[in-house]
């Protein structure tokens, strides 16, 4: 019997191998390690380990870029930080302005509209950026062997949800078609919503307060909450996923860990320990002691990108 | 050509026929109203539209037996409200302790555990506590006709969410053998949890600090976050649903709110607008002019519970 190999942009290596294992594993009857469908939970979180976080996550692009479309109306800018810096594209004055910073930005440019608004903003603005140096559509710079990924783990009765410290708003309006999740499975940062009338229609409306999915410890509380048990894989590519990892895999019965480590600056990026977005350090040290996969990017992945 | 009835706990009248009108006309293909799969969204509130909410809702039940438990080692709590009065089954000056004391009820039963002994807590409780006059166990108590709802719309390509004012650790151990509905697929309100080691094993602790989703203006926020979209259907019974309904049936497209109306003292109870629990007045008064469908328990339901 001849069957069609159900990772073809994954070469057959050590990666590959060892995640199809698990899979077959967890999915043979009868197999000691057998699990039920509806406990076949996968997590992946978003920013480096579905698409390109380098040389900033995409939420910061479409930031600066808010800002700049939205600047005509609010000339103090020129002179005021964090809209300053972002006017200028000066990422460093950027980070310099910290916490409160990031806080002031995503307050101007994700909130005081509707979600319908914001939703058509969003959708308006992914269809017209590029990303600087790999000058393609930002939803085209999605990996295609985690493409892949999903949908092999989706045939073998996985859920796969996406867990991102990111805002949802940026990734729910196009995870259906590009990676067949629908948006309920998106879990993420958010604003707050106030249910408010416009006219006699019921809307609810964007306050400029952020409700974050912190990276981290804040992980493991978010996905709990948002599914209301503990996954058997998860996918990730930084130390923002350890806890994540780790409390995924503490559990009982067969679990399974995955790093995606950036190795391959000709097709995309190579960074970890010294990097702004998506550090990635202790986790990958923790990895060998936990069984934890290391993806190596150059060496596991046949195809980056989905040719365009 | 002979199709058996999809709804068979229901009586033919108007109730089922305009719900299964409305189920026909969005999954028809090539009808003017036919709504995608992926947007055949429907929320179904908890608390008097799945299960019995009366003398009190299920999880003060469940608060009362837990304080009572809790007691031996709190001896303080025979002279301190709102324990006193949770140990004395005196529901009208636990009321008067008002939120409160009903914030400190849930902090001293709700909390102080990891999830996974909080879940045992609850099964425990489950398994053996009954209704203080129907005399069945809790999860008996759930209506025949919304469970045969649920499975109707599913096989109607539909996703089914419950969504509920109370805590969702109370609903989310048995909604898949009870409803068919994973906990993923119920949102309410939760306790704050905090990620921390027992030894070197990582686990979920459950804080005395509510995050609730109050009822009314609250319901259409929670459901936006959790799912990202506007459900097509609501199904709700008192005026805490009025802004669920409200809210899904002003989207575009076709759409329908449905109210459970507790008219059958006979098999369960009958209430509407005199109630602490379950109050339905304004929405009630608002369904002809919104075209929401007003189901009769007694008159439309042909079964109230399932046989056990």
């Amino acid at each position: 019997m001849v069957v069609s190999d159900p990772l073809p942009s994954w070469h057959d290596r050590g990666a590959k191998q060892a995640i199809v294992e698990f899979v077959t594993r967890v999915t043979r009857d009868r197999h000691a390690d057998f699990v039920p469908p509806q406990e076949r939970i996968a997590v992946f979180d978003h920013d480096g380990t579905m698409w390109v976080e380098q040389p900033m996550y995409t939420q910061l692009a479409f930031a600066i870029d808010r800002v700049k479309a939205l600047a005509p109306a609010y000339p103090e800018w020129h002179a005021q930080q964090p809209f300053k810096a972002a006017l200028e594209d000066n990422l460093a004055a950027l980070a310099a302005t910290g916490e409160r910073g990031a806080a002031e930005l995503v307050a101007a440019t994700h909130a005081n509209d509707t979600t319908d608004e914001f939703t058509e903003i969003v959708i308006g603005w992914l269809m017209n950026a590029r990303h600087p140096t790999l000058r393609r559509l930002y939803t085209e710079l999605v990996y295609q062997p985690m493409v892949d990924m999903l949908a092999y783990l989706r045939a073998n009765g996985f859920t796969t949800f996406i867990v991102s410290g990111g805002g949802v708003e940026l990734i729910r309006p196009w995870t259906q078609r590009v990676y067949g999740v629908p948006p309920e499975q998106v879990i993420g940062s958010r604003v707050k919503l106030h249910y408010e009338y416009r006219g006699n229609r019921p809307v609810l409306y964007r306050l400029p307060e952020i409700e974050p999915v912190d990276d981290r410890a804040a992980k493991p509380a978010a996905i709990y909450e948002a599914i209301g048990r503990r996954p058997i894989l998860a996918f990730g590519n930084s130390d923002a996923d350890f806890e994540m990892l780790d409390w995924t895999t503490a559990g009982d019965g067969p679990r399974l860990g995955v790093l995606v480590h950036h190795t391959d600056a000709a097709r995309e990026f190579a960074y970890d320990r010294d990097t702004h977005f998506g550090r990635l350090s202790r986790a990958v040290d923790a990895a060998p002691d936990r069984n934890w996969v290391v993806v190596d990017m150059a060496r596991d992945w046949r195809e980056m990108f989905a040719a365009t």
